[in-house]
């Protein structure tokens, strides 16, 4: 498999000369270096690429003009792009080179830190129009989690929960990219065809079971050709990075329209994407072994199976959703947790996931966007999205003002946030991935 | 709703100076005007818009740039493009504006097409690489023949052959954008998960159950903003033209992967599409009344409802379905007829579908197509696939040869043609949409 080597980057005892990256639980100091896309807010500037380093943003499009980038000219010359696309595309030993020329240029203990301290432009990410670090050419969205998968199962087929296929195939379907929107983009109720269960026919009108689904989006890397495959063994070098990921869902349009061809409306209104990418590099030290499948389930059939990634494919990303009502905010309360789940309690690792999609010769592009599907875990607080976590409804959720939740209404903003965390590191995180629901 | 007026470009007696364009039985009188993307063949010319004419393509990148297209300033800028979007995204004045110019471009008897003989340059379509004509970014696949969906549906599920939601809902779901190939380019036969009926588990291999589906392609005109909707009854202004699209399917795949999230491996290795676009302005004449509902249907809801998109939404095409094995043509025959159909026997107008698609808020661009879905009749011979044809392998077709086919065998190939005919009118047509099977 791919190997993500943990080298002088990753070092605990780094120091950064931007200060910001040293406060704690910062989800940016200088082992991070997420890439984004951005400009100054309030301006027309062109959108470059950025890294985010404590509050900062340092921008990349002027380092490279200014000749702070020499050591990775590759990259340096795909950073006054307006998108992450160019830099996706690099091999293996270019996005390395690239990442160790950021790290060195924001160390306290380089002579590229040294001079670039007052050179390099930053901009306080609070300052900054942070945009979707990618155009998207194809959105994909899997459905990866057996909790999830098994939940929502059981409520639409009581009888039979999980189908008879999900041990054996990465479910997946294709995904709307024309909405896909940056965090802190509002998300309109949309209206649809709802058929109550009392109703013997449908009628159209605003969702009333809006929900979110917590995941983790997968930039693709380099792509394949139409008609050719990627190994396994070497789809990791075609994952470029990761960001979180609200797939934002009607559950009543979703219900009435999903046979027999999939979700439509119900998903397309809006996708919200974290807007730093934090790449697989960043990742190195926060690889897991694949989730222990139980005994008695399938072994993934030869095309998926690789001893290297059931070792080390996954990824350990605790994951978090946050929910803060108008009401709330009105009376000054923090968001309130509604769960907690692991990245790495996915059926399937993300190298099995890409090389699924490639598996029948569809080409995959830089850029193109893998969603990992809702990402539950086997406990209740570990449910990633309300239909899950209230049982349909059944079971609402209970708010610090008294406020229950069934489904999502209008003012309610989520956030999700992702942190990896292991001993003998310093953590990183994912920074917010937010939508408030507009009526 | 939208009206296409018939004015005098469609007038039955117009002359062309080109003269493969009085051929009988071309598609491309001077009534049609399709527009596409070519380079000449064999040279890395920059592609550029073009209209066809005959045998020839008229280069509309070179007539923009000599001031032949003077009259149509907005549409004459975005002729050097190497795709149609920029065309797609004009409003409809501009565009009739743009197919008044082509039609007296073209014909013998105004002093523009005195003056464009021997200025304008033609390509022979024979000795140009038609390109797909427009850069898609979003494409969706709907299901809306419902003779289609009755004949799937009572293989998959005898007892319950069509779902409750098929006559309220226009059933479609997210395709793949980067797997679009124009007409022409050989379609690798994919791998995937196949399982036996008689198996207890699935096994990876090459698909056993090759198909073709007869599908239109609608190409999105004016786009609509995230978060707003389209009308039914302005729908067809955002319609820019359509194609001929082949979406094929491994049905075993399809089979066992397709719940509950819907197809994916199993359609989305290649979709082919026609070079041509012919625009919502060429099909004036060959509007109808959409599809007679049978009694005891129930009505489109209040979104998709319009008077004036019942009377004459939908489009008059005949489309036809022809293989070729490597046998008949190593024996000099013709292709055989598969299939005939109708497109106007859709359950759904063009303008419905696309209401729907924008109903819940999902913004649409200029570029995105929409597939009809496979198009077939009642009749056993308009059936658009040979899933249908053959009812699921049961009822093999026999040709000329001898062979018989229940699914594509390499080295198959199929074509797709399209025509409309109407009495006072010139018939025009679609080109072919064609693709061979390798192994």
């Amino acid at each position: 498999m791919t190997h993500f080597p943990i080298d002088e980057t990753h070092r605990a005892d780094l120091e950064s000369w931007v200060e910001s990256a040293h406060e704690a639980g910062t989800d940016f100091p200088v082992q991070n270096l997420p890439l984004g896309v951005f400009r100054r807010a309030g301006t027309d500037e062109a959108p470059r690429v950025g890294v985010a380093i404590g509050r900062m943003v340092a921008d990349l499009g002027q380092a490279a003009a200014d000749g702070l980038l020499a050591d990775a000219p590759a990259a340096a010359a795909r950073c006054g792009a307006p998108m992450l696309n160019g830099l996706m595309a690099l091999p293996l030993d270019a996005r390395r080179r690239f990442r160790l020329a950021l790290s060195r240029l924001l160390r306290a203990d380089t002579a590229e830190g040294i001079a670039a301290r007052g050179r390099l432009a930053l901009v306080p990410q609070d300052e900054a129009a942070l945009l979707l670090p990618a155009h998207v050419g194809d959105y994909t969205d899997f459905y990866a989690s057996v909790f999830h998968a098994t939940n929502v199962g059981s409520m639409f087929r009581p009888d039979n929960p999980l189908l008879p296929n999900y041990k054996w195939v990465p479910i997946g379907y294709h995904g709307r990219a024309s909405s896909l929107v940056p965090s802190g983009t509002p998300v309109h109720r949309p209206s649809g065809q709802l058929k109550d269960e009392g109703s013997a026919v449908p009628a159209h009108g605003p969702t009333k079971r809006l929900d979110y689904e917590l995941e983790v989006g997968f930039f693709v890397g380099r792509g394949n050709a139409l008609g050719s495959t990627i190994p396994v063994a070497e789809a990791g070098a075609h994952l470029f990075g990761c960001c979180l990921l609200n797939d934002w869902s009607a559950r009543d349009v979703q219900a009435w329209e999903y046979q027999p061809l999939g979700p439509f409306l119900a998903k397309n209104f809006a996708t919200t994407l974290s807007p730093w990418v934090v790449t697989m590099e960043a990742l190195a030290p926060f690889r897991a072994p694949a989730w222990a499948r139980p005994a008695g389930d399938p072994a993934p059939l030869p095309y998926l199976a690789d001893a290297g990634d059931q070792a080390s494919g996954a990824l350990d990303v605790t994951l978090e959703v946050h929910l803060s009502t108008a009401a709330m905010r009105a009376q000054g309360m923090l968001p309130a947790r509604l769960s907690r789940s692991r990245l790495a309690d996915l059926y399937w690792t993300p190298a099995q996931l890409l090389a699924h999609h490639a598996s029948g010769g569809c080409n995959l592009q830089p850029g193109d966007l893998l969603g990992s599907g809702t990402v539950s875990g086997p406990e209740k607080e570990s449910r990633g999205c309300l239909l899950e976590l209230t049982w349909r409804g059944t079971e609402p959720v209970r708010l610090p003002t008294g406020e229950e939740r069934r489904f999502l209404q209008d003012g309610d903003e989520v956030t999700f946030t992702g942190r990896c965390v292991r001993e003998g590191f310093v953590p990183i995180g994912f920074g917010a991935c937010r939508g408030v629901v507009t009526g």
